[in-house]
């Protein structure tokens, strides 16, 4: 069994020894679990870990984890919310908060928090759909159906349905959550030791990172009761054992054609990767300015960071050759196979040169796309303010299906939150953010653009941005509420500066996306979906689906690996991290550390790393063990792990805070009782 | 004779339709120019060439045009020192600059001019000091060959000797050339106006760039008297007509090996980018703090920005699959012609293998030798002088064949006229750069590298680079050339912290640079000279070598091209500056074009394309007619021209300012009636 479903993808067999897979909730491989480890996964036992684990929607994973909804995550996931909680007079990010009850829990101005109730089939319906159709038919009626269902299904706003491609299309299936709005606040440490090591040390192991924070979800203005949630292990991880991990990871790609691997390679990673190194060196020096702006910047500054190294991994693992030829073969095999047979080259023959022209020309219209309609050339959040209300005037009477994805029914709630967030914007880095990327759009699409010429007329970026950010009044809530209640007339009738920017944006906007989804999108899509069905014709469907930012089950063991020929043990501890400190940012732990030393017993396990399958959106993880308690956190990758978009790369390694650290913190550091004591009711003191 | 010498480049023939070639002046290719173009180039017309060409030893290219030694360079190429001029109070960028009077004319701070005498032939010589060695053994005596020739041959400061690598090590040739270090600044437009259109215009065309400079040659504070000397044509360039550029190109890549290449594509010009893009984003942001930081920081953004977007050319070029499919099939026919004859194979039939294992070894150690040796981390000139001053004092006392090549007695010139420059040191800026090289190192090379520890100490790197900034004297040239002169025993005793410093950094700086002499360096070089006498012997040795920063004449015409279908018209007017002009940066003519617009006859042309081969270095060349005349100045190529390192695109274009802009430009925009007599005693009235 474990053979045929690693072979499954064809060719692969030689590297993925450890436990690779991010299986689905409804096709979880129970007896592979109970052949190798002994340990059989039953139907209760997943709908426990199902209903325990939420993902949170703007990016992470979390868990539930006591009666009263008390939520589990990274405080990276939280970062933004600490820091929208924040003020120049109080820096949560860099103070750590604790609510000593529950009055002090303070409400995140943009958290939504989804937990899956329900995964049905929709395949067949979808196909029904698009049927004999390409292009912008396709693509219309695939959209469409999409928003119909989701539409049907999420019959409350406290529902939302998505329906997740699969397998690049192979199957559709429609997931039901329960969705959650009013996240507040309960417990998040300093960013120094959240984030200890900073850069340097992201994505590497050994770590001493007490990367966790608790919000908790409210359900009319009081904590959620339930019985869905994960108890706490008395002795955490330990090396050897078997646990499981549940999460959201967020997107993979191994099952991509060579010609988008390709086009990843050469074009889209290294071009991103430039466009985010120039950010790296701005708000670098953005944050030297003072400590206010290095303050309203670090969440930015983090995430750039961040993401570029994990690209930076992505595009180091699609030029080794060793590994770009095994995909090359696989391809070749796969055609190799389809072709032999007529029936299935009939079907299936021609999808991979369809799919390949849409590549050519997708790399065509790749910087407006990207620029005029994906917005980088208006990196503000008062542009995205602003394009949101020209947008909804112009979509919301639409009806439902017809309507642009991102407004559809069933995305409404997440849309508004973020419209009427009260998270503070900061008028100074949004100058410098739109300056900057309004002078990249002049750079990459060239002066003489004729949506260049329009935008910036006769000003420069900097003027323009200055203008623009002084002139608007969007960040007051209350007129954006106004705008979106007055429609496309109040919309019309603005004079607000960057709403009548956006407006003359527009057109231009949707001409390429319009573009894009006709001649790109829709053929990518169909063809993808041809591909996977060949897949399944030719080596069955017995494996797991490319990531989707949906929940999936992992499982592995703690367990190191070797470096240069050194074994890395899988397990820091407290100690660890007193020696790594400098004192100086990003290695200086925080006086609340030092402060507690000698209470702290420094042999505490902190971090460990475990062999499961980890990607971006499984941050926030919770790690369990077979009687699903809490075993450990899962907060970053090892540096191998960084190809794991394209394949499973044998020292891939996921990283987590222990479940004892957690405790020995709350308790001994940040005299956090009320919170330990809700996470770890019984066996507390026996940890002492 | 054409069909022969394009297609000794194996394969190569397809593409090369427009006139490729860097021709060397004691190798030029007189048959192939009277059979296309029916003038015949004598031995006196190619010496007059030479004479009256220069290299400006920092890289640029520039052509004495009055016999009072005048020399046409462009604005960029004298940037630095138009800057090192300035002061927060008289920004002559931003300003530029007319010497009314002889006396007005300024002395650079740091420029080196150079004036071919002579080529000769040294192969045999080299040759015979590394028989039989390899490694470490053949590094060191092909370094200390090539010291003690140019030893033999400068015979006075007055004169520089270089030995030229040729064809990869084909051919070794010594360049004797007539040093100059006493130039002055006597003209420069503004900024503005040299740079119109900037980084967005840059490497495009249609162009508007005024981007000239004047300077002039003293000897013994005196104008230089010469009879070598380009006069001023009376037309100037004008389409479809032969012209020959004389320039400096620096450096193509056209003979490199396949693994040479793949390096370059997935590894060195990647990281390179990632690294540029962030200074790119650094400075720019530098730049917004005030006027006197957007001053002191304009030349190193420009430079910044060039060097990435001609890197962005190059990745473009070799992602190319096609080209690169022609450039392994060009290898392959060459070591198949090699493998095929017993005795070739015997003498070269593994070089390419080896030259292999030394770009994986290069690969190990990339990273600890661009930071630590190279100097990446530290991004400081007065780190630069503390470096300088530390080895000078190791390798001075050395005899000259042992020492590092920058200290050869030959290069001492060079290298004093540097570390004694008065030029300002800004040390805001100074804080900025070595503060994020510091940061940069830390993150590639990890927090754990014991050079790392070694140099950061507890510090983080901005502390460490606000002491070392604060601390050191090393921005009066009196104490540099003190401990210059005070050699090993003042350095060692020296308590200046940038001192203290660099000499703390080069133990861990030497040892990876004999790492890569002795195993990367030497085998590479090695190789590609076994590999350049393969080519001799396949396909024969009549063709140019690849650039290396000597002088060079290429041949060609003015000449536009086709983009998407649409011609390119070749010549662009002083009329279609105007038309661009929208007031804003990079698109705002200076205030004094705006003053003299009646006065110009807008239909005089601005700047021109060519189909001649340009590549970085060759920026200041002149282009001549046939009758020695200067027609046109060199700044830039077009968007094509980006190919250019690893073959000779067919849509390649040099992009030049035409001669009749010059005069006009001094004339009837800055008054400068002094130098356009001198320039152009004769006709000058028959052009107003």
């Amino acid at each position: 069994m474990r053979h045929l479903i690693s072979c499954s993808i064809a060719l692969a067999c030689a590297t993925a020894y450890a436990d690779e897979g991010m299986w689905t909730f409804n096709d979880f491989p129970t007896e592979l679990v109970a052949q190798k480890f002994h340990f059989t996964v039953t139907p209760e036992w997943l709908a426990h870990v199902r209903a325990s684990s939420v993902r949170l929607a703007r990016g992470c994973s979390g868990s539930i984890v006591s009666p009263n909804g008390l939520v589990m995550t990274n405080h990276h996931c939280a970062h933004r919310c600490i820091e929208e909680l924040s003020s120049g007079k109080q820096d949560l990010v860099k103070a750590g908060f604790v609510a000593k009850t529950a009055r002090e829990e303070r409400k995140c101005p943009n958290v939504e928090v989804n937990q899956l109730l329900e995964i049905s089939d929709v395949t067949q319906r979808i196909n029904a759909a698009t049927e004999k159709l390409s292009g912008g038919e396709f693509f219309e009626a695939i959209k469409g159906e999409m928003s119909q269902i989701e539409k049907e299904c999420a019959t409350s706003e406290s529902i939302r349905c998505d329906v997740v491609t699969l397998f690049g299309g192979g199957r559709y299936n429609l997931y039901r959550y329960r969705r959650f709005q009013d996240l507040r606040l309960v417990f998040a440490p300093e960013f120094s030791t959240a984030f200890f090591g900073g850069d340097p040390d992201n994505f590497m192991f050994p770590r001493y990172d007490l990367d966790v924070a608790f919000l908790r979800i409210y359900e009319n203005g009081e904590p959620a009761r339930t019985d869905d949630y994960f108890r706490w292990s008395a002795a955490g991880a330990a090396e050897g054992e078997l646990a499981f991990i549940s999460g959201n990871p967020g997107k993979t790609s191994r099952l991509s054609t060579i010609a988008e691997l390709k086009y990843q390679r050469d074009i889209a990673l290294p071009e991103e990767l430039l466009k985010q190194a120039r950010w790296r060196g701005l708000l670098a020096e953005f944050q030297v300015l003072g400590s206010e702006q290095e303050r309203i910047s670090t969440a930015r500054l983090f995430s750039v960071e961040n993401g570029f190294k994990s690209m930076e991994g992505r595009r180091e693992a699609l030029v080794d050759e060793e590994f770009f030829a095994q995909k090359v073969a696989e391809e070749r095999d796969l055609r190799g196979k389809i072709d032999a047979d007529p029936q299935k080259k009939a079907l299936y023959g021609t999808a991979w040169d369809e799919l390949a022209a849409a590549t050519e020309r997708l790399k065509r219209i790749r910087k407006p796309l990207a620029y005029l309609e994906r917005g980088q050339a208006f990196s503000a959040r008062l542009f995205d303010v602003a394009r949101q209300l020209v947008r909804a005037a112009d979509e919301l009477p639409k009806p439902n299906r017809q309507r642009l994805r991102e407004f559809a029914e069933s995305n409404l709630p997440v849309m508004r939150q973020a419209l009427f967030s009260p998270a503070p914007i900061h008028r100074q880095l949004e100058v410098t953010t739109l300056a900057h990327s309004l002078s990249e759009m002049r750079e990459q699409l060239g002066p003489d653009h004729p949506a260049v010429k329009a935008i910036l007329g006769r000003n420069s970026p900097r003027e323009l941005a200055e203008a623009l950010v002084k002139g608007t009044k969007l960040d007051d809530v209350e007129q954006r509420r106004l705008l979106y209640r007055g429609g496309k007339s109040a919309v019309a009738a603005s004079g607000d500066p960057m709403i009548r920017f956006a407006l003359r944006i527009d057109p231009y906007a949707r001409e390429f996306r319009k573009h894009y989804e006709d001649e790109v999108e829709s053929v990518i899509q169909k063809n993808s979906e041809r591909i996977a069905r060949a897949r399944f014709a030719v080596y069955g469907s017995k494996t797991y689906p490319d990531a989707t930012f949906s929940p999936r089950l992992s499982f592995g063991r703690v367990r190191g690996w070797g470096e240069d020929g050194s074994p890395v043990p899988p397990i820091t501890t407290f100690g660890g991290a007193f020696e790594r400190d400098t004192g100086q940012p990003p290695f200086a732990l925080p006086r609340s550390w030092l402060a507690a030393r000698s209470r702290l017993d420094l042999s505490t396990p902190l971090n460990f790393c475990t062999d499961h399958e980890v990607v971006g959106g499984n941050s926030g993880s919770p790690m369990i063990n077979r009687n699903l308690e809490i075993v450990g956190l899962i907060f970053d990758g090892n540096i191998h792990s960084l190809g794991s978009t394209y394949g499973f790369p044998p020292n891939a390694r996921a990283v987590a805070v222990h479940s004892r650290a957690i405790i020995e913190g709350l308790e001994k550091i940040y005299g956090a009782t009320r919170i330990a004591q809700e996470l770890h009711p019984v066996s507390r003191t026996s940890l002492k």
